[in-house]
C-alpha cells in the first residue's frame, strides 16, 4: 500500500484557509463576507509596475539568471540603500516570494533535527517551511498585555538547547502588527553573537511602521556573519502574486550555498522582475498614501475593537494586522459561527483564528487575527457584524 | 563559528553552469560562443501568450488560488485530455516551474533516507531536489550503445532495498533525447505495481518525439495510485522564464498532501498564468512548426557528430538533447579547454560535460550533452568548431 511521507502528514494545512468552504457557503446563501482573514491587499498595485509589464519588448521569455537579473539586483541594492542598508547587489538572491527565500535560509543553514526559536503567534507558514526542512520551531510566548513585545531575553536562553541553530522574527510582525524597537534589536543581535545563532529576519512589512521607525537586521553592526534578511514585495507594493522575494546576506558562505538551491529551481519568475525593477523607481513619496490609509483603518479598527465590551486590542506599530482578545470559549469555533450561523443585515466577517499562529496547543484561544486590507467603509461594517455577533454568539463568557 | 548546514554543503553546484566564467572569458577575449550547453530554446514563445500577459485587466496583483487559478487548471485538464490523459482539473497543481513540481513529489510521497532509482544519465537537478528532500538516489545505468534505452527490470530489481520507495524517468529523457516506448512504459508500469513504488514521470518535453508517438505514465492503466507527473510549458511554449508547471495525479492522497506545500508558498506566479492559460488556446498545429525545426536541427546534429572520426551520436527519439561519445580523454577538461584554449575563426562552442549527469562517480567521461537549441546555421558552425577542436585538442585519444 502506498503511503504518503511522514513529512506530507506532518505538514500542517493552512490555519487561514481552512474556513474558506464555510465562507463559501455563507456566500452562497447571500451573505456577504468581509474578509480580514487573509493578508491580501485591497491597494492597487502601482500603475508604473503593470505598465512595464505590459511594455516588455522580448520574444523568448527566458530563463533569467538563478539569483534574478543583474538590472534588478543592482536597483535593489540601490533601494537598501534607502533605508540605510548597504548591501552590494551581489549581496541579494531575488527568490520566488518571500517564502521561498525563508525555505532557502532554511535549507542552506539548518539541518534536519535541527531548532530555531520563535516569538509565538508567529506567521503559521513558518511551521511548513520547517517541515520542509525536517527543523524544530521551539516556540517562546510573547504576550497580548504588553501588545507582543519581544520576550525578554532569558526566555530565549531558556529555550536554547546545543541543536539550537536560529532565531526567526518577523519585524514589523504578522500576526501581531508588533514592531520591534532599536533596543529589542540591540538584544536579538546581542543573544545570537553570544550563542552563534543565525538571526533570520522576515522583513516583509519593513515600510507599515506608524509608531516609530524600522531598524533593519541588517542596520545591526557586527553581526554581518548572522543576519539573514527574508523579504518580499508582495505587502510593500501589493503585488503579492508576483512572488518575487529576496534572500539578502553578508554572510559569503550562506549566499554561495542559497545560490546553489536557487540554480537548482533554474530562476525567479521572469515577467515579474520586470514589474519589481520598476517598483524600485517609484517616487520616494510613494510609500506616504499607502502607510496613511493603512494607518487610518488601523486607527479605525483598533478603536471599534477596544470599544467593544469584552474586547482586548492593543494598537499595533506596523504591519496590518492586529490580534484581538475576545470574550469567546473558543475563537476557532465562533469564527466558524461567524460564517456558518450568524449575519447582521445579510453580512458577516471572516476573522483569522490565532490559535494557528501559536506553536503551543492551547494558547491564543479566545484570539483572532485581523488583516485591515478593506477600506474603512468595509472595516467599519466588519466592525458592526463583530459587534453585533459577539452580543449573541452563544459561546459568549 | 556558524556554519551552513550539512544539507547546504551537500548540495550540488549546477554542472551545466560550472563552465560559464571560461565562456565570459572567451566572450571577452572576442571569441563568439556557440552556446549547445543548456536547454534554453531560441524559438519565439508564440504571441498569443505574450499578448495575453500585455493585455491583462487587473489593478491589484493579487495572489492567485494556492493550486493555481481554476480557470487555468479547467483548461489544462482540456490540453491533457487532447494528448490522451484524462483528467479532472482538481488533479491538477499548478506549479511554479517544473522544479516545484519535482520537489512537491519528493517531499509528499519520500522521507529522508528513503530511495529513488533513477536510469542513468539524468537530469542533473534532481540531484538538487534529492538534497532538499534528503533522498538518496540510487542510479541504474543505460547505455550509449543502444541509444540510453529503458535498462531491464532485473537492474532496477536488483537496486531495490526496503527503502526504494520511487522510479523517476524523463520521456523524453533529458540529457539523452531517448523516448521511451509503450514497452518500456508497461514494464515499469509492472515494475511499480509489483514493488508498491511511485512512478514519477517528468514529461516536459512531450511534444517533442520524433521517432515513435509519446506515451505518457498517465496513459498506464491500473496505475493510477502510483504515477505522478510532473510537467512544465518551459519547453513546450519556448517559456522557461514563466517558471509554470504542474503536477497531475489520480492519487488523492498525494494530491491533498502536495496541496499542503503548494499553500504554505501560496500560489504560482500570476502573470504567468496568464500566459499559460493563453498557451492551452494556441491552434491545434502550433507544435507541428517547432517540432519540424527542432527535427531538422537534430538531424543536422547527429549526422555531423557521426561524420566525425571516433564520435559517436545515437539518433535521439525526442527532446532537444543529444549525448555523444568523443575521442577524448576527459569532456571536462575538454569543454573548458574549448572556452579557454581553442578557436575556429575567432569562434568556439559551449557543451555540457555529461559526468554531471551520472549519478554513478567516473561515468560519462568521454560524453557531452549537445543541446539543439540554435537555428541551424549556428548549428553547422558550432560543428565546424567541434570537428576542427577534435583534430588538434590534445588529450584525444
Amino acid at each position: 500500500m502506498l503511503q504518503i511521507s511522514h513529512r506530507g502528514q506532518m505538514m500542517p494545512p493552512s490555519p487561514i484557509r481552512k474556513l474558506v468552504p464555510y465562507a463559501e457557503a455563507a456566500k452562497k446563501k447571500g451573505t456577504k463576507v468581509y474578509h480580514l482573514n487573509i493578508g491580501q491587499p485591497d491597494i492597487e498595485t502601482p500603475a508604473p509596475m503593470l505598465d512595464a509589464v505590459r511594455h516588455f519588448d522580448f520574444k523568448v521569455l527566458e530563463y533569467s539568471h538563478s539569483a534574478g537579473n543583474e538590472s534588478y539586483r543592482r536597483k535593489l541594492a540601490d533601494y537598501y540603500a534607502k533605508v540605510g542598508v548597504a548591501v552590494h547587489y551581489n549581496q541579494i538572491i531575488v527568490t520566488t516570494g518571500g517564502s521561498e527565500a525563508i525555505l532557502f535560509g532554511f535549507m542552506a543553514c539548518l539541518d534536519p533535527g535541527d531548532e530555531v526559536i520563535i516569538p509565538e503567534p508567529f506567521y503559521a507558514n513558518y511551521n511548513g517551511f520547517a517541515v520542509e526542512a525536517g527543523v524544530k520551531i521551539v516556540p517562546i510566548t510573547s504576550d497580548i498585555r504588553n501588545g507582543f513585545a519581544l520576550p525578554p531575553t532569558k526566555d530565549f536562553e531558556a529555550a536554547i538547547t546545543p541543536r539550537t541553530k536560529a532565531v526567526v522574527i518577523c519585524n514589523p510582525n504578522n500576526p501581531t502588527g508588533y514592531l520591534y524597537n532599536a533596543t529589542e534589536m540591540e538584544s536579538l543581535k546581542e543573544l545570537v553573537i553570544k550563542h552563534d545563532l543565525y538571526l533570520f529576519s522576515d522583513e516583509a512589512y519593513r515600510e507599515f511602521c506608524y509608531t516609530g521607525t524600522h531598524t533593519s537586521a541588517l542596520h545591526l553592526k557586527d553581526a554581518d556573519e548572522h543576519v539573514i534578511l527574508m523579504d518580499t514585495i508582495s505587502k510593500r507594493y501589493s503585488a503579492c502574486g508576483a512572488r518575487i522575494g529576496a534572500l539578502v546576506t553578508r554572510n559569503k558562505a550562506v549566499l554561495d550555498s542559497v545560490m546553489k538551491f536557487a540554480q537548482a529551481r533554474l530562476s525567479p519568475p521572469s515577467f515579474a522582475q520586470i514589474a519589481a525593477e520598476a517598483a524600485v523607481d517609484l517616487p520616494d513619496n510613494y510609500f506616504d498614501t499607502t502607510k496613511a490609509e493603512y494607518e487610518s483603518r488601523r486607527d479605525l479598527l483598533v478603536s471599534r475593537l477596544n470599544k467593544m465590551e469584552g474586547v482586548f486590542c492593543p494598537n499595533p506599530g506596523g504591519a496590518f494586522y492586529a490580534m484581538a482578545a475576545l470574550p469567546v470559549d473558543d475563537a476557532d469555533a465562533f469564527c466558524q459561527w461567524l460564517l456558518e450561523s450568524f449575519s447582521h443585515e445579510s453580512q458577516t466577517v471572516m476573522l483569522a483564528p490565532a490559535s494557528g499562529f501559536y506553536g503551543t496547543s492551547g494558547l491564543g484561544k479566545n484570539e483572532v487575527r485581523l488583516a485591515y486590507v478593506l477600506n474603512k467603509t468595509d472595516i467599519a461594517k466588519a466592525m458592526d457584524c463583530l459587534e453585533a455577533a459577539l452580543k449573541v454568539y452563544p459561546g459568549r463568557i
